[in-house]
């Protein structure tokens, strides 16, 4: 099995953050604004990616396996690029002085792809976009979302 | 074994971005800027990081165990953190249309810990600031880098 992990600090109270992973509204601050559904234990939660030009690229769908208030989230995907089904996605949170730090884990990729390495690096664009939408009000979520390979203007790409 | 693994696309020349990452000067553009030594294979890189006041908060020192050119770099850490400590950073280089596809790896970290998912998302930042090196000239090597967390701003650090 291979992991992807990151961490990151976020300087805000560890209330502010839950509430950016764990609402439907939160989660369209900062990974698509095209996310709907219903953000609670059993529910299901659905993200679609567009391309700057309009087109979609890309989607998934999700379970949310647990809420823990100002501790976990934890979404087990459904739906989506047949790499990500099955694979779950873990954020641990913890205050560690005026810091909120967030441990993101998405796990169980049955295998190495280079689609994981183009995850990775979107994955941490993203935790920077949580970290932006929480310090200063305004994330990157798609469309308006760092762009970091060919990948990222194509149906080719996963999100 | 614990792998960090990260993909980007940089609209460049391959050879643009191999002059990156096989040159003193280009490490010090993206990662940086107290990098020193001779980058020639069998040779040794020492590499520093100051917090945004200046202290001095870590550093490592590599081997360049190959340069094949417009194609892979590879380095191995002989000193620094001791969980990196013969570990590998290996770029592979490719060509796609209009870009230079980098496929980043740090590989070979004996477990995961917390620090893995701090380097993860610190090298993606260090990724995205090759890419801005390459493209735009300006990179954001440190003390300039992206500060992810805590760790970023205290001796705890390790970059």
């Amino acid at each position: 099995m291979v992991d992807i992990d990151h961490r990151v600090g976020i300087k805000a109270p560890i209330s502010k953050v839950y509430a950016a992973l764990s609402t439907v509204e939160g989660v369209a601050g900062w990974w698509t604004k095209k996310t709907t559904g219903v953000s609670k234990s059993g529910g299901n939660i659905d993200v679609r990616f567009n391309s700057p030009s309009g087109k979609e690229i890309g989607g998934m769908n999700f379970e949310v396996m647990g809420l823990d208030p100002n501790k976990k989230v934890h979404w087990r995907f459904r739906l989506g690029p047949k790499e990500w089904i099955g694979t779950d996605v873990i954020f641990n949170l913890s205050q560690i002085g005026d810091y909120t730090i967030v441990l993101f884990s998405h796990k169980n990729w049955c295998e190495f792809v280079e689609c994981t390495a183009h995850c990775s690096m979107k994955w941490a664009t993203f935790m920077l976009s949580l970290k932006e939408l929480v310090e200063t009000g305004i994330g990157k979520p798609s469309p308006n979302d760092v762009k970091i390979d060919n990948w990222n203007w194509t149906s080719g790409a996963s999100f």
